[in-house]
């Protein structure tokens, strides 16, 4: 029936009330939240706060029993320190779908060596997320030097013409190197969801 | 060396002379040629002509010996009959490429009816490219309803606030059905490139 | 002397010493006040506060003597949760009014058969209130399923590009369905007096 | 199966050889043509020419036997000259669909005096249209004045801030009079569409 | 030496201690002060906020011994009350200079009687300030019914497409009715200004 | 009854056989025509070219015997010639209302010398109209040197970011001298309408 | 290795602990800090803050061994004190490399002659950093009266349409004085990397 | 006195009489004419295109006698071959300046060994100016890898988002390597004046 990942809450504009009743109304069944900030996740009644696994910095909670994830084939990789929480809340999210995803971070191309220096690792997978901010010249670089499907995810990172995004989003879409696509600005969940609709097709697990 | 498609020869903004030069150059070797309008195309001189492979409504040629598509596994769909020049973009570059789309054309969701019919057949191939201007309600659509990969691609076909195309382009990416990427708009050549990185991953050829 | 709704403030930008003054100087009349958020409810003395019927989550309140709605002719339909305080301040300002509004919530594009099992109870009114926010691709299917006069409500709720419900908004007017109309952003008791100036014609009460 | 006016084909974006097919395969069904500029349609053949009633000034063509327009409940308002194009697509396409729509000109509100001249004239429909570019400062005047469903209709007409009407249109959606609906910029059909759907409501056609 | 106004602080980004240094340093000199919020008037030391004369609604205060205003030649003009702080921030600024203001509130273009009502004592002024926000529509009727210089200042009040004060600013810039000048979004300080250049240019005292 | 200038037909958007009708319906009443580019004139039959007298730089034409201009009081200030058509449509518009007003050109600030070498010329001016695009500093330098009332009247000179003369019209408005008013991009016809309204105002023939 | 200048770490968006971890890891290395408000700084453990040399309005910070700058040849100017914290930024980021730069305050257009005062001792140095706000016209006037490089530094300081910077951009950009630079908006830290980039190309020690 | 390069014409919007006019009136001062398109250039009378040369690439003419460059100092580097035009303008204002720029051309980072390859060559200079349309991913790759001064010329290629320059100008802007500078979209005459300002000031000959 889902066509996707199993079970997503967007916390952000839910009240503590709204998600303590989701949550009891799932029972025991395995749901991920996004975007549950420290602050609303302490604002939900301690026996709530049992039941999840919370991460902090990529404001997501895994409710249920959730396996650690086993399967491979997708790697993230990020720009600047900034970008951690898009990030992650792309690595949580397949991991919640049952693959873990290295993380490859402070690669962007104002250091390109460094970016060099684990361009193999990337290019050992089936799928790549990039997550990058403020001018995201990071997307067409790595479009440029991996040939498996490429995910951008542009987050709002940066101020003066870079604020909210849009910058970043416009590279994205802009970009000199073909087949690169992209999602929105700091949607690390729907890159994670575009990854897993890719990898599931190839598994023949789509349909 | 490349990562994607073979070869592309954007032609919108090059003279006549230049594009005989690039073909001279390129000698036997097959090249897509994007954006080569029926004038532009006129231009050339005969002798050019006669090695190209020309279709007006895409507006490509292919140059050399490109042998006619076998494999299978992705499909475009289109809205209405203004989006066509894009769609069939997709589908001559996915054909350079060897890869034979069908185009799954006139299912806007105005008419969902005439969507829902065809929807088994989409639902039969590993990726899906959807073209879609005005307000690109049909992607939101559709991704609800395929679990494939899908890549959306907005099109500037629209007048008042769609003109341009950025309407189209900002429902595919604040679309509420997850896991949907998306293109620059008008960019059928892209969304074929983004459809081959999957069909070649999938099929272990990318790298 | 009034074209439309009978009396409306818009709490938002006014203080509680001003919305007191405005209360006690309407006397007995009937007021709706919209956008009275929670606080400023509060921050309003306890006798005004004993005088308004106040729904939180739609941020109105009735002041003065407001019979139960009685009238029938229009319905509401939202997309998600978070669009439920503008779908219901539509709700509410027609109650004022005098009619009653079912609310159809959650039937999202995403999730299309969740629409398909409600559509004849759509369909069996003679105006449609459609309230969405992210890609609003709502407004289109539904001007597709529905003959009755449409009008689309865009929310601001969303992020990246459809942070502030531009996107949706674009959708509403460049829908590719045709004879759809729309409101502001976030306006769901411009909405409801929209659909009041229809039924009231109807009525052969306007004018 | 149609939920509005019976059939339109915008004719921008399509060629004269397109228009030409459609109309053929159309046989005596009649149909709307809307967007189609004098210099279009001298490009068709003659023969095809002949069985169409082509208005320039509106850019409508009626392809088929269309009875006069017989019924009543509309009237266009517009402010200026440069506003007719609009202002005419809409009595058009409401005179294919029936309605015979009496058109007000002239009537821009920085000469209000004739505007409220043939206020009670305005008054005696039951639906209003109202087309304006430029500032748009006509469709809140006239909220004030009418009780009826008002459907404004912004139009690209002016330059530099005006210049593509957004300035027109958001005047439409931030009127100050409450009640108001608007469709997208330039679009007469839309509007007529709109109305249309009111008009069978009231007669209990829609549906 | 100085063109306009006298003297003026923009206070809002200024901190209390740098505002007063400011006051310390004019010593006797009169001075205006706008953006005056009341906390930072109360984060002021007792001794400063003692030489000043607040006035919270507009966010001005004159600093040092201001005589009441005596002349005469112009007036204010206001659409709703959350354009208060605004139109008074004009009032104020004209005082500080010279001329006492009359303000006409409350005669948005929803309810054009009350206009009407008071148009003759609009007329009877030299210049006229027009303050409104939303749609704007106030500046092009008030355009076509004086002849006197009109200086209009859109505010910043309103949701959606009205957030921040371009829909107002367009309709001034845009409007139908020739004659009319404007200044920045919310600035009633300079709508003051430009009204005293041209008191003083009538009075000869420009130059 | 009219507020402003006499009387003005603005061209553009208008065919020869429209403009030919004004015309005649005009018979001996003065016209001022604006925005007549020199091919739509040369489009008009010779006998009604023979009672225009056309300024091809500028645009403008007057029909009917105008008055060779008597009165003094403005001068019009531009900074490039790519700004001289909208200087001269403000010049023409002035001494069809019977003004001869000065233009003092090539004076932007990248040459303050330039400027400066005219500043006493400038400021013997009752009214002083200032027309500059791409980045618009002359309004703010002329602000400041300069007592009397400025108009200012941004043009779409420029291209990149100046293109469409956004830039020169924020610079306008935000411009950090007090009390400078201004009109739309490219509007010559309506500053000259502004300054009628001060130089009549002061002449006591407003209202 | 580094290209510019040695080591920064822009604060803003990073939790004290982050801050602190990477101070630690730093050891004696010095570290230039930006946008370190001054909450942020002292929620720095005692320890972290003893070894930090901190400027509350440029929200920079010192780590480690900086000598007192002993080089001369760019100064910094700027318009007005909202303009301070980033003309100071870039102060602090020259002083961090080596260099004195001397800060030439409060010289806006609006008070020409308080500019030209300066001027000379402006013209004194190689390099030249502008720093405005508002309509940005300091940086035109600037451009034409020096020859040295001129690195314009908008700020987001002003209201209405100068809000966040876009109109002082514009103005830079769109400059009528050629030869003239910018950097991103409110990023006097990116200008002092600029003017390093020259002043180490002059003195032969880029690459 | 002037403060840059020695005289430049915008041919741009000047029609062929006014530019025959500057030429005959420049006698035999050399003169830089930029956007000088082709069709404009023959529309000069015989003996005046005898006296340019000009070179229609890049639209630019050089009149009187313009000695061959021999000054060295500064490199181009362009991406594509669409961005050749505004790379060319940039190389031949250098020239007429004294300075010889070699162009770097056909190094977006799609295909980044081609960058890697020239990399040494570029970085001899000591100024650099890149030149990059869509994304504009160039401007932060060559800023992480050259020391000297850069000067970011964003063009207005590309479709889509990219349309018009915008993408590649915030890149500029915003990019993630520091001391990177920008001009205008398409201004390669701007960015060999701020190159020019660098090398004189290096030379002790600015001022
Ligand atoms: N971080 C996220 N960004 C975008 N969409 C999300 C996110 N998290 C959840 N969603 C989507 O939002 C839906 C949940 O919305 P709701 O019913 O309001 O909780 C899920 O089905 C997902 O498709
Ligand atoms: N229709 C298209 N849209 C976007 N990029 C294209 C298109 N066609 C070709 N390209 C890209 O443009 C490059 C060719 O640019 P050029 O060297 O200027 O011919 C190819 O390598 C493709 O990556
Ligand atoms: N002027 C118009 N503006 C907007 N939509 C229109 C217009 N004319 C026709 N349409 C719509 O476009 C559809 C026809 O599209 P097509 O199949 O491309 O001819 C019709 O069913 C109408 O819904
Ligand atoms: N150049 C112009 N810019 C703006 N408005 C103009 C211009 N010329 C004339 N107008 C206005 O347009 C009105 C004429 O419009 P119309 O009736 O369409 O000819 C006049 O009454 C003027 O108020
Ligand atoms: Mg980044
Ligand atoms: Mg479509
Ligand atoms: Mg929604
Ligand atoms: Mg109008
Ligand atoms: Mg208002
Ligand atoms: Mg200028
Ligand atoms: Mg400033
Ligand atoms: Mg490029």
């Amino acid at each position: 029936q889902r066509t996707g990942i199993a079970e997503a809450v967007l916390c952000d504009g839910k009240s503590a009330a709204q998600i303590e009743a989701i949550l009891r109304h799932a029972g025991e069944r395995p749901l991920l939240l996004t975007r549950l900030e420290t602050a609303l996740f302490h604002a939900l009644p301690a026996e709530s706060r049992a039941g999840l696994d919370h991460d902090p910095l990529s404001r997501t909670a895994f409710h249920g029993a959730v396996p650690p994830p086993a399967l491979d084939g997708v790697c993230v990789v990020c720009a600047g320190t900034s970008d951690l929480p898009v990030a992650r809340e792309a690595v949580r999210s397949l991991a919640f779908a049952g693959y873990r995803a290295p993380l490859v971070a402070d690669v962007g191309v104002a250091g390109l060596w460094r970016l060099m220096q684990r361009i193999d690792e990337i290019r050992s997978h089936r799928v790549v997320i990039a997550v990058a901010g403020m001018e995201g010249a990071l997307f067409s670089v790595l479009a440029g030097l991996v040939a498996a499907p490429l995910i951008a995810t542009p987050t709002s990172v940066g101020y003066g013409v870079a604020a909210g995004g849009r910058a970043a989003l416009s590279s994205a879409l802009a970009s000199c190197a073909a087949g690169l696509t992209c999602v929105n600005i700091d949607n690390g969940y729907g890159a994670a969801c575009a990854a897993l609709r890719i990898l599931r097709s190839m598994e023949g697990r789509a349909a």
